[in-house]
């Protein structure tokens, strides 16, 4: 617990972090709000121009009939699957092992909904056609989570995707996006948002990872869908009389950077080799296809801590304020490039990486 | 159509308004933001000094051990409800036939929970314990709501709580406060808000009524209660990464307003008097025991609606913006008092009054 709030403590010290967009604060709502009108009247339970339009530039954006704004990705998607459960009489799903509903949600779809989850592929890699062929069970719906997140933000191949989809058109299985990150591949699958989410039947994506808004989600499909969608949000206690703190930033920080994908992305895949090229240090996918990947370090977690420590008060640059541990002699951590990478001087990057490659190396001797 | 649209215009255009706090626009959430520091870290789902101290501060308040917040009440109660059935193996719960949960969450509580739902009292008065006392069948909560907005914002005697109190915890039936109103009720029990609370086992409060935050909600109630509370948050998808916007202008309308509520009850009775001295008007209740009443009109609503708009581009005083239809020949709009009453001059609302009484009788003549 001390070692892990030195490794905080001396992060939150740092200048510049080669991750994220900058702090999780009340500025990046004040920030938001500041070109707001102060008599810009708020949305009432889901109605009113602010909610309104959004939706509309989102519904256009992600190449769909409708959009609707949701406080979070959780309320979002389980309904989206209720809908498609309900639609075809059948309660199972269908996903990755580490889909955000079976590990983050306290089995919300099961204790809410008692769908059934089937389970597709090995946890440690991207769903194949192959899978989906595979399924035994009827299904109502497949949720595809692009990048996978848990595993370092790993992508099928857009051939796959397109397989898959037509696959499931065939056959009667609805097919949901789990765009948490959507914007984030845009870059390497050199498409459009419309492009992708037209392989599928809904879509959910998120404005606080790499848009990095205060929170909140859309779900978009054919006006059936949301209309349905809809009713479910109030349902859940989603249908606030005012959305609009989340909606205001996500526009604003959606101008601010859905364009910029492309630079952090750029980034990522530089960064990765950085790390490639210290000992022991290796990063999942090797290349990355998004803005985020994991890194994996063959050292120990608190011997990694300590060196990590010492970069940070040696360099002023974070490299990162936690570890998780995969083994006694093994770690990992989370990167998502944003704003802040591009900030960081070429020669300090130099040094940070020289200082951890022989940090590590002094430490495994 | 047109009507409706003349009456809210002419009501934006007025420069005092009877009810309400002021208008529900981003100003509300601006002014609530302005002396908290940027620097202030956001909350992390559910976890962070910013939300951690608002729950300590309301669970002090309401006088239970422990508090939790939501993006709403809708979600929260349900949780309550769900959480006492499954404690008691029991999916029965009682509760007002006009209670949120029966007409305003498109039956969340039946389609989400399968909780049947037993309807107390008549429907134009409030739940007495003779209806308690009177249930046949298990339940495992009783939701009571102080006080039950449906009607006008009307409350059964604070003797009549106690009994109920008593014979539901004689009888292990769990008793769960709807108390999105319960600031507003202080005055008329000359209770404080914990005194109150002690006769519950759950406690729901809202932010967004009397207090005029953004929107916003606390569940409260001992500690095994509200950790459960937590895991049902998460699978609903209201444990969003930053709920600060809310809490935020909770806590600060909290302060702002909370100690008002008597200056509102007052002027609610003072107002309520001047409607009932109108021709063909009342009050329900005739005396209001809470900031809120509804005021009944023996007019057929279009009638009313042109002597309202007259009213509005003649005194610069807004009565509503809108009407609703009871029956060819009457209809009603319901009364929250707030900041706004009392910045109206006496004299101009004895010429509202009077230009009111005398339009009803020249439109019944």
């Amino acid at each position: 617990m001390n070692e892990i709030n030195l490794l905080v403590e001396s992060y939150k010290q740092t200048k510049y972090q080669l991750v994220g967009n900058g702090g999780r604060d009340v500025q990046v709502l004040k920030e938001a709000l500041r070109e707001i009108e102060g008599q810009q009247e708020s949305d009432m339970y889901g109605k009113g121009k602010i909610i309104e339009d959004f939706q509309a530039k989102m519904a256009t954006y992600l190449g769909k009939e409708d959009a609707v704004f949701f406080p979070s990705g959780t309320m979002a998607q389980q309904i989206a699957l209720r809908i498609w459960c309900d639609k075809k009489g059948v309660k199972k799903v269908a996903y990755h092992p580490l889909c955000h509903l079976e590990i983050h949600e306290e089995d919300g779809l099961k204790k809410l909904h008692h769908i059934k989850s089937i389970l597709l592929a090995d946890k440690n890699r991207v769903i194949q056609l192959e899978d989906v062929l595979n399924i035994e069970e009827d299904i109502a719906c497949l949720l595809l989570e692009l990048p996978q997140r848990e595993i370092g933000g790993q992508l099928p191949e857009y051939q796959t995707l397109e397989a898959i989809s037509s696959y499931c058109r065939e056959k009667g299985i609805r097919l949901h996006l789990d765009g948490a990150r959507l914007f984030e591949i845009l870059p390497y699958y050199k498409k459009t948002a419309a492009e992708i989410c037209n392989l599928f039947d809904s879509v959910y994506v998120s404005f606080y990872k790499g848009i990095g808004g205060v929170a909140g989600a859309i779900l978009a499909g054919d006006k059936a869908f949301t209309k349905e969608t809809k009713v479910w949000k109030r349902r859940y206690g989603g249908d606030l009389i005012s959305l609009y703190p989340y909606i205001v930033s996500a526009d604003y920080y959606f101008e601010q950077r859905a364009h910029k994908m492309k630079q952090y992305y750029e980034d990522a895949k530089e960064l990765a080799s950085y790390f490639n090229n210290c000992h022991a240090v290796s990063t999942r996918p090797i290349v990355p296809v998004s803005n985020m990947f994991h890194v994996h370090f063959d050292v120990p977690k608190e011997k990694l801590e300590s060196i990590l420590v010492n970069i940070h008060k040696g360099t002023d640059i974070g490299l990162t304020k936690y570890l998780s541990e995969t083994s006694e002699q093994t770690c990992f951590y989370e990167i998502s490039i944003g704003d802040r990478y591009a900030e960081i001087p070429k020669e300090e990057l130099n040094r940070v990486f020289h200082l951890l490659d022989e940090g590590i190396r002094s430490s495994l001797e």
